[in-house]
């Protein structure tokens, strides 16, 4: 099995367990690594409970144009995260309370989730707001650039979270551990007798 | 295998998918698709976590009779469906979030769910309140007959969801985005700081 | 394959399909069908999740001794269901939302559970509440003896579900019934907007 | 098989069950037993979804030095409850709603998570809060030494629990028993119409 092959086992391992766990639905979200100059997408319409090998797409990373199969309309979005940061894989999902925090007015938008453990800052980071844009806009994709370097991951307004890592490992605690920071978020917020770190 | 095969294969793996991940409950529930002139729903009394193939009835297309099988009592709903939109899948479901929405005085009876993200009218479009008749009653058929051409999917009130699609997926796809949809209005209810798209 | 073993492998598959999704916890719970005059019950301190053949005691209906195995401690609530209920499988739970609904103090004694949906009464009937008194106690059998012919299933306070069914996919339907109508009555409490059937 | 692969697997078999149903995110958490002198503890950054027997390290229990494989940085509050207390298995999640609980003020810090049925008690006992410390600081493990007398289990405060047991099944159900209450307690906190036991 080639190291590639390895790393579409473990994407596919971790579509899987975010789509049992209900972070995946229907056919929303797409998981990417790098690889050799080149980036490896879920394909576009594909479902994270069932990818398999031949679900995922490759497209070049220096000019973003496909070499096989047919890529996700969030390919922009992976590649602006693979141009900023220094990460080899990406995760986009609409986990449910990633989502509801994306739906709120957050006046910092560069750091918008509470740190109520250490954990989303030891693994996701901060947490910037990206303004909503239409899915597969350029205008989305533009306001992503705008907003990449000012944080560590994102929630894209109305829509769901973007997160990254240097493995897709990496890449999958920073999703589990965004989706319960704002988890935790949701539920604290109208609480007066909490404490944050 | 047959194409009838691979699509009761294709609507035991939605099943099982929903009722893992507790959107399907018990023995509630019925899911169809349409091949060949007919619609092909699992059985009545059947649990979506453990449907095989013998779970299947068929059903005529043009006048509604069974062909082999026992179909659900709720083959007028998936007929209604049909005969209404262009699609060849159907499922319903009584999922938390959906059955909690439907319990709500609705003032928009043809758009219930407001639009948090862009996907609930991407995957499922505009939602319908169906008034409450009993389960398998002419009354809850004729109150679906009713609204059928006023919207995309439906809420059955004070019962669960009926969403549509294409294909299996499509209709899969939709579920999950009415669900998930309902779910986070439910949540930002009485949310004052919260935007719509 | 006998009979029993038929009825065995569909308790595990329930026992299994209630942990998998959250309504089974830890080593909490027990199962039970009557076959030939024996109760079959899952024994004390299994866990719902890896039920095998040999975690089945068996009970005599008719003077309650132990036949074989190690019978929950919670075999004389299973004998009290069976001796008032035309049945032949009784579950008891400690799901999450009908633990919650009987930590309430509710007025309506013998149907303490809102219908929000026609299907509670389809699938599980009246419920009654159980007065607490230890897991395990003489006392608590008594209170559940005092209540058993009031009402059609029972949350014991404090503590949990108790439901049965003709067969063991009825009791398991009843079971995911009444957890989920804890949820709708749990969610809707305080909402001034909703309508019942 | 050995004893301990027998170990070795009912660990990997409870941090499955653990991840499965969302008590486990990521790569957080780690369980542990003893074994013939030695602590056999799940590695650092390894994921409860998908641990092998290679995933865990062997420490010594006399002296906490690493005798094969990468220990987590969290081994120090291992030993501290092996030796506090009289169990062989330890284990550490940050489950969401004890780490929702952990976040708030508590005043009564040996006994902090209501008793609404009595399996709390039954299985894992009184809940203790331990101040918080950066997680693997020599602080946290302080903290955890002067609270670990004082209580049977502990929530670290913005971080998540600690529970014990006579073997790893007994750990399992104090954790699951954990989080349910911790999950009641949250449900009713603004609840004027509940009981306690």
């Amino acid at each position: 099995m080639s190291v590639t092959d390895d790393k579409i086992n473990e994407a596919i391992w971790i579509a899987k367990a975010l789509f049992d766990r209900k972070m995946g639905t229907g056919t929303s979200g797409n998981i990417s690594f790098v690889h050799d100059g080149r980036m490896y997408i879920s394909g576009t319409g594909t479902c994270f409970g069932k990818l398999t090998e031949n679900d995922f797409a490759e497209v070049s990373l220096s000019n973003g144009e496909s070499i096989a199969g047919r890529p996700s309309k969030e390919v922009p979005l992976h590649l602006t995260v693979y141009r900023s940061k220094d990460c080899r894989a990406v995760i986009h999902i609409h986990s449910t309370y990633a989502v509801l925090w994306s739906c709120l007015r957050h006046e910092n938008t560069t750091d918008c989730v509470p740190s109520y453990t250490p954990y989303l800052r030891m693994k996701a980071g901060s947490i910037g707001v990206v303004p909503y844009a239409p899915p597969g806009s350029a205008e989305l994709n533009s306001n992503l650039h705008s907003a990449v370097d000012k944080s560590d991951a994102w929630l894209l307004a109305n829509h769901g979270m973007i997160v990254h890592g240097k493995t897709l490992m990496d890449a999958f605690a920073a999703a589990e551990e965004l989706e319960e920071s704002c988890r935790i978020a949701w539920e604290l917020r109208k609480c007066n007798d909490c404490v944050m770190i």
